[in-house]
């Protein structure tokens, strides 16, 4: 059972968690809780080691953001042994999850199980952080925005024999076709594949991690997310075929839903020689740098010269650019051309790709909204465009009247 | 370097600790540094708990607890390191300080310092998080009220050869002869033996914790009390003979300070018989309960029965009753009394045993205000009494005008 930071954000929701967790146990089960540090704390730590320094040590960001699910764990465990069950939570480091060494955005390398498992023996309700681990140093890392989501779903692949199963509890009923803050007409969709999720997730719906769907793909765990404060059906994410089975379909193309991300700057760099090693020599520069890149476009050659663009999020503009202007002189590129006011908005569906009808009908949609579209991509399961940002509202509003009615 | 929660409350306040840190690095020390968390962070976090419940689990608080320091230690990583000089924070765990199994209030049991030395001898300025420790089960024990001093003062001891030395840097210039907010003639002492300052800090003089005075007593740490803010000579706290020595005066009885401590609760079981054992029937329940009992007073036996009194703190209040209500049921006692508006004020010199003269001075100047007093006990270097809270001011006053003439 995993648990937000909204789930957690006040003593009063603590308290419900605690209830939610022991019902699990009285139902027979042996439940591992996973939560994320209490509502904004993050952020606000992020923003305390700003007033710091503009560029705070990586290590000691880890050192600091780690305490905010250590505050999550301790409340719960006392709350639930204030209703008298017995419990013990465990940090990162003492739940053995043991990561490699990149600060802020770590990867799981391996989890030591033993001590859960000798808790759970004693009939202990154990609760481990999300979100944090430890390095070959004993030092404390961090897994990124949206950790906590890959915690649970490593500790159900490592201590869940069959069948795997992960609860994500969160303030919102489950996973919706589209943002239901943007579409009120959005529906909560009742199950989803593993790779259907993961095109929504790194579209931008901030519903799950999209490394902890990976891993759940990778290892087959059913994950169904819900509400902490509602008793209805989540949306379960599971394998393709488990999906197929259950909606009796076999060659229909289905869109899921709708996502967006606001979080997109497109960087174009001009007139660069049509040679072999150039976007690798641009998107190795940046890979050095561990500049994640979204989209990739490059033109056709024209005077053995491409344009080739890409988007980043916002946080590594500067970095991107610094790069850009020295790969630029490299190649002798004429320039380069960023746009921070874009955003991408994306249909997610199985076997779009087989159905050309889809991605028409997305282009001729956001067209009757004299919406124009900046960049394109596509991959088996989805298609994004690149619009305006200040268009987002109107073409997921147009996108999701077209494919889902209203 | 140990400095408290007011020299570190603010992210301003953080980076001129730094400054000191970086200052006493470049005078060619390798600094050790030991924080305390944020302001008023343990406070608010116990706060947080009793939210959740009346009674936290005490291994769950100490999770929770242990937070504070590790915000504190990050931030001031991020601060020097972000002035460019190497650094690294270690929790409790992390720097080896193992404890015993008593949690919210553990014992060090010893320091494996490798790790320390390690990063020392790569140049390293090395923070640790005060307050806390390690316990054999590999849980976050903290080490009570003013905990941080003790890691301060065992880590002196344990990482230097000689002399061994703690600077104890805080929010006031130094130990007082009294409560400067209470005495505005209150004078900087120069120089204290950690017997007199022991006695200061058992008296409620907040400067320092006593089992950190102890443990410097022991090791022979010299532990310098100073501000954070200010370049002025603190409070040397060393062994009796260098104060001697110093001081160039042998016999004469020093009265070094007035000292109070608001936290006291006054209980008086009435009529016990007078037998052997019933003090230690009645002191040897409350020890099994973790009670720390101040002032024991047991009157002269009349018809073959004994009041017996003593004080204790105000958090153990309902422990207290409800262990003599069964203490008084077995011993057959008459009643049990108690109240919870006194205080204990104290002076505390070298020598004042031989010299009777001095508690009659005290007691007499203590009438002339007609502050009755309503137990006295005495030490070598200490005579307290428990008075009236509300009379408190007015007692300290009139002592400390009477020994220090203003």
């Amino acid at each position: 059972m995993k648990f937000g930071g909204s789930s957690v954000a006040t003593p009063e929701k603590i308290k419900h968690v605690a209830k939610l967790v022991i019902e699990k146990k009285k139902e027979g089960y042996s439940p591992v809780v996973v939560v994320s540090a209490p509502g904004d704390t993050t952020d606000e730590l992020i923003e305390l080691a700003h007033k710091i320094t503009d560029a705070p040590d990586p290590r000691e960001l880890d050192m600091l953001l780690s305490t905010g699910e250590q505050v999550s764990i301790s409340l719960l465990g006392m709350a639930i042994k204030s209703l008298g069950h017995n419990v013990i939570s465990l940090t990162g480091s003492q739940a053995g999850i043991y990561t490699d060494n990149q600060h802020t955005n770590a990867r799981i390398v391996r989890i030591e199980s033993k001590k859960i498992y000798e808790e759970l023996k004693k009939g202990k309700i154990v609760i481990v952080a999300g979100f944090q681990g430890v390095n070959p140093y004993d030092d404390i890392t961090t897994l990124g925005r949206g950790g906590s989501d890959l915690t649970a779903v490593a500790l159900a692949a490592t201590l869940i024999k069959h069948p795997k199963k992960c609860e994500i509890y969160t303030d919102v009923i489950g996973v919706y076709t589209a943002d239901p803050r943007i579409i009120r007409g959005a529906k909560k969709i009742d199950k989803i594949s593993y790779d259907e999720m993961l095109e929504l997730a790194s579209s931008g719906a901030q519903v799950m991690q999209s490394r902890a769907i990976e891993v759940a793909k990778k290892y087959n765990v059913d994950i169904e997310v819900k509400s902490t404060f509602s008793k209805k059906g989540g949306t379960l994410i599971t394998r393709e075929e488990m999906i197929k089975t259950m909606k009796g379909k076999i060659e229909e193309p289905i869109i899921t839903g709708i996502s967006y991300d606001k979080n997109q700057v497109k960087f174009s760099v001009t007139d660069v020689p049509d040679r072999p090693g150039v976007a690798a020599k641009i998107f190795g520069e940046l890979a050095k740098e561990n500049v994640n890149v979204d989209m990739i476009i490059q033109s056709a050659a024209r005077n053995k010269h491409n344009d080739i663009s890409f988007t980043t999020s916002h946080n590594v503009f500067n970095k991107v650019l610094k790069i850009l202007e020295k790969v630029k002189t490299e190649l002798g590129a004429s320039g380069i051309i960023y746009d921070k006011d874009v955003c991408k908005v994306s249909i997610i569906g199985t076997g779009m790709r087989s159905y050309p009808g889809i991605a028409a009908r997305m282009f001729k949609a956001l067209a009757a909204q004299k919406i124009n579209i900046e960049m394109i991509s596509t991959s088996e399961i989805k298609i994004s465009c690149i619009i305006k940002r200040k268009l987002l509202t109107k073409a997921m509003k147009a996108l999701h009247k077209e494919f889902f009615g209203k």
